[in-house]
């Protein structure tokens, strides 16, 4: 799926026609200038919780307080117990900011959801547009008085965050107060409860490193490192789970639990609910000896007490990833030469490169994955034109074909089954409101994925079951330009992914078009279907062997349709000419594109033997897995949509045909003459 | 030429064969290590000055002091009364940071100039060879005792300089120390005098904007600034230059003068060695009235005094732009609320983009400038089989050409005139005892570039007189296809150099070839050859329309060869099928390249179109002014060297050729029939 990038350009429009069941004349977005202002009936009333808070704010001397969307482990996805924004607010996106004065209120979203805001959002709250933090920043200077202060959870904010922050404040005389309490948290009463389940270990199958190799492995790179950190503090949900080959259900979607590590040479103390951890568990975790191998186990709400007991200690200097750490552990690691920071914990930049085994099983899974997607795509075919079925039915289809796959742990996030203009909102999922039925006049777009004991997987196929138009074959054909480029470009080791994402866009650039989301993100083994920092955003680290990334370029027409094309693609070893240390992109998504959508004529010669190519690979790993499954329609349906184009399509190389033609030509005239 | 980035892989050996006059057996490189310890020739013997300099540290109570090779403008070249590390070191290269203590020396310089630190540095010092601020401060940590002090002349350090050292040392107990004297100029006894030339300014022919224009011009940037700066500061000394349409002569290559500008609503300060300012540019700057577009002469030297009693006014803020700003003038801009800042000031972001004035003159600039190179080239194939030219009197033959040239001003940098393996050096320039002969077995590099009233120019061609190797001809072509990807590509304004630079490379990577500079910097209108923030660095800004760039990939092959193709291009708009706002390079260089060293099989059929449409060009607009000139033979030279390629010889695009014959093949048979 695509990472939250702002789109460029998009406006969205009530969607009409085709939808189902939607009552056709409400109003459904708010209209605060009327009198009295309109609300729809997806509208939350918040007055009563913006009342609270605000009698919360008044004694901690404060005349804004800051409620960013994220946990304190500042997860991309969070708990609905988490979801304090949305509570708030009554706006349930997965991304953005509220503020709130003592006279007003503010939510700050990208495009993506401005529409749904619209929807739940009283009149209470203002809707701004910038999501940036200057933006913010910037609104609270113009309704802060000079030398006022404005409130944050540090828990909530990264130090990044708090750092912008301070950079916008200043020189304008307001500034931030840290509170340690969370104000929301003092008013919201039936807060979601934590889930009881225990959280699990991996199976060895799975696993080629132990926890123990694991740990002795972060301990020799904090031992080479020169400025001689003695601990390590671990606070993204995926560091712990990583380094303990455990995993968890707080998150939906995310196999994540609540959690933090502090690792030094000789001690290791795992801070999670302590009554979640099983007797198997802690004799796993060896929690009942006292060396450099045994865990302490923690009580999850203690960790502040004891990083300050730690950092207390003389000659200690604690290693913190800055992207990743809430500005409330930050803070208390003083003085500043107990502290050393780099953009990401060493855990993270070990997990991002797979070993062997896990680019084993995460192709693996990508194999039995493609049947799933396979199914849909064949069953659609089938069934569209019988007109019975929606965006939600397909989404529900999917999901079906993925659990019946071996060690399938549910999807990796709500399924994207989006048709006609619903698929021009990049990141749109169909609700009861906006369901459209499927039929051979719109194109439609499912972006997808699964959860596997042995890997994250994410696609993402555009099809049309009708005729499409020249401008949509020509976008979809562009956007798989884009796609292929990315992924048989050769490059050296090291080089970032943001320096190669233009290959995603140059063909759509020729013809003055574009997309407004990021090109790729990494993906890992049952982990979180964004795994940073691996990717081609510009805070992703350099590409080195073995890390799995998705390319996903688009294209988005407002009000008419979108597309995209997303693989999953592993770094592998390339062969060059003169040079030594080059690598290349393995494509592991293993489902072939609609062919009745590539204008092949646009294809170079290079492109299209790329294509040719990849799907001989989905012939060869998806068959015997179909012939395994039995399942012999599919196998059909996969081979008809995998035979090979004919090399002679291309735009540029019409060489190897005409050739053979002129060949022949001679021959015929050297037989007459 | 290229810009300064590390090279990635380079040792250099000493050059061998082919050197005109050097003394064979001379050990050209200092061994410390043996006894006594050897010392060239070139070598600078430091004890005196160090001895000196380690003196005036004493009382200052610093354990170290830092020496970086730039001036109070942060100038990437510099006069040479601000050569200190020069004077310190007796190392010249263009690059580099020096450290003393009471007793070790260091300098650090990259790549480019090991082998020529070896020649010119004593047995005093230590030659560091990773330039990073972090391995200085890694070093400094290791010789500086805990609690240690570190002395630094804050003028010569940027804001971010400074900002990088301090991470560095942030958990290391050693901290910096601003020392407003420099401690250099104290024992330097026969410190360079300024030049007493006077400032002049640019005649109207060149002017679209007069001074006045670019003031109000700026001062409504300020106005519309939403933090309301009530000042800003210009410090590099191309801001100054630019705002005034000034021109002096302080830096050999650069039409610069020492200079500081403050600029508020109703005064300009303008801060200049004011002896230098003849009554004709009094008169031209309005100094003798008191109004807001009156300039009022401050002595250079009392730029600190007079910005301390601006700050010191109630309800000032001050805007810089930190790349360009020294800490010196940084520091006493507090508190913090009267600090504004930015990268990059709205001089130099308003400087970026040419006004139709500056594009038209600076395209003039690169027809002239394109008669000389074109000179150069004829004169070389004739002369160099006869065996008497080298490295040296080509360079100097280049020079010469473009003095004859309209409105010139001399050389824009030292000319790089490389033979065989010197040319793998990327950023070589020929001395007396590194000169080459040139022959027809070698292949020849050359970077070189003038200064005109109306523009700045470079350019580098790499030739062959004998034959090639493949090998050469296979770089030769993936290099210029690097040039042709970037130069022909689309892209929406607003779009990155940094983003696109890996066009340059992809073709040599594809090979597993690569270069280790950069892909291309700014250039402009009678200004240094480097132009920031334009081009194609990290650190520079967006394209938008009207920008001018170098872009110079290149290959180079150690002991061997070197090859760089650069060509200055400007940003024009694109028309595009359906898009809005994008735009492509036009090439303004015009010279053709070796078509001898093109193996036109490797070309895509749009990368051999392009190559004939330049060529096209530049029969069209250097045709007319080698005729105006009177220069037939060179005409005849140039006419025959762009001459186009057959379509037919592109490695994908058979096509159009090939349908021909095709065409003629069936008509021939039609007829037979």
């Amino acid at each position: 799926m695509p990472s939250c990038v702002w789109l460029l350009a998009l406006s969205v429009a009530a969607l009409t026609g085709n939808i189902v069941g939607a009552v056709v004349y409400e109003q459904t977005e708010r209209n605060c200038s009327a009198f009295p202002p309109y609300l729809p009936s997806t509208a939350v009333n918040t007055t009563l919780q913006l009342q609270e808070l605000r009698a919360q704010m008044l004694p901690m001397n404060i005349f804004a307080y800051i409620i960013p969307g994220t946990d304190a482990h500042l997860s991309e996805y969070i708990a609905p117990r988490d979801a304090r924004m949305a509570f708030m607010t009554g706006f349930t996106g997965s991304a953005g900011t509220a503020v709130v004065t003592q006279t007003k209120a503010a939510l700050w979203t990208d495009s993506r959801y401005w529409v749904q805001a619209e929807r739940q959002l009283d009149c209470n709250w203002e809707l701004e547009k910038d999501g940036s933090i200057s933006s913010v920043a910037g609104w609270l200077i113009s309704e802060v008085p000079q030398g006022g202060k404005i409130g944050f959870d540090p828990f909530l904010f990264s130090l990044k965050t708090q750092e912008d922050y301070s950079i916008n404040f200043e020189s304008s005389n307001r500034s931030l107060k840290s509170i340690p309490v969370n104000l929301v948290d003092q008013v919201w009463k039936d807060r979601p409860q934590l889930p009881p389940d225990s959280l699990t270990r991996l199976p060895d199958r799975v696993i080629q490193r132990s926890w123990q190799m694991k740990v002795e492995h972060i301990r020799s790179l904090m031992r080479d490192n020169p400025y001689e950190p003695t601990a390590l503090l671990l606070s993204a949900l995926d560091e712990t789970a990583w380094l303990f080959n455990l995993r968890g259900n707080d998150i939906p979607y995310n196999p994540f639990f609540y959690s933090y590590t502090l690792l030094t040479m000789n001690e290791i103390w795992l801070f999670v609910h302590t009554d979640r951890v099983t007797e198997d568990l802690r004799v796993y975790l060896n929690t009942s000896c006292n060396g450099a191998l045994c865990v302490q186990l923690k009580s999850y709400d203690s960790v502040l007490e004891h990083l300050k007991l730690y950092v207390a200690k003389p000659r200690v200097k604690v290693w913190i990833g800055i992207e990743y750490t809430n500005y409330a552990l930050f803070e208390i690691i003083t003085p500043q030469d107990k502290l050393m920071t780099s953009s990401y914990s060493p855990v993270l930049t070990t997990k991002a490169a797979k070993d062997e085994t896990e680019q084993r099983i995460l192709r693996d899974a990508h194999v039995r994955d493609a049947v799933a997607v396979i199914q849909l795509l064949m069953w659609l075919e089938k069934v569209v034109p019988e007109g019975k079925e929606t965006e939600l039915s397909a989404a529900e289809y999917v999901n079906q074909c993925r659990n019946k796959q071996k060690d399938s742990r549910g999807p990796s996030f709500e399924t994207i089954s989006a048709s006609g203009p619903n698929a021009a909102l990049a990141h749109y999922s169909p609700t009861e409101e906006t369901n459209r039925r499927l039929t051979v006049d719109e194109m439609y777009l499912v972006d997808s994925g699964g959860q596997y004991l042995d890997g994250t997987t994410d696609i993402t196929r555009t099809v049309h079951w009708g005729t499409p138009t020249e401008m949509q074959k020509e976008a979809f054909t562009r956007v798989l330009m884009g796609n292929i480029e990315i992924s048989r470009t050769i490059f050296p080791s090291g080089t970032r992914g943001v320096n190669m994402e233009m290959l995603g866009r140059r063909a759509l650039w020729e013809v003055g078009l574009n997309y407004g989301h990021g090109t790729g993100h990494g993906v890992g083994n049952y982990f979180g279907v964004h795994e940073w920092p691996v990717g081609f955003q510009s805070n992703n680290i350099p590409f080195r062997e073995g890390m799995f990334t998705s390319i996903e370029p688009g294209y988005y027409k407002e009000n008419d349709f979108g597309i995209r094309i997303e693989d999953v693609v592993v770094t592998v070893p390339a062969n060059t000419k003169y040079g030594h240390n080059y690598l290349t992109f393995d494509t592991v998504s293993l489902v072939p594109y609609d062919r009745k959508l590539i204008d092949t004529s646009l294809l170079s010669s290079e492109q299209l033997q790329w294509l040719n190519k990849y799907y001989d690979t989905i012939q060869r790993l998806v068959g015997p897995e179909l012939d395994k499954q039995g399942l012999q329609e599919e196998k059909d349906w996969m081979l008809k949509n995998t035979q090979p184009f004919p090399e002679s399509e291309s735009s540029a190389s019409v060489s190897s045909s005409s050739l053979t033609l002129i060949m022949l030509a001679i021959a015929l005239l050297h037989n007459i003459i």
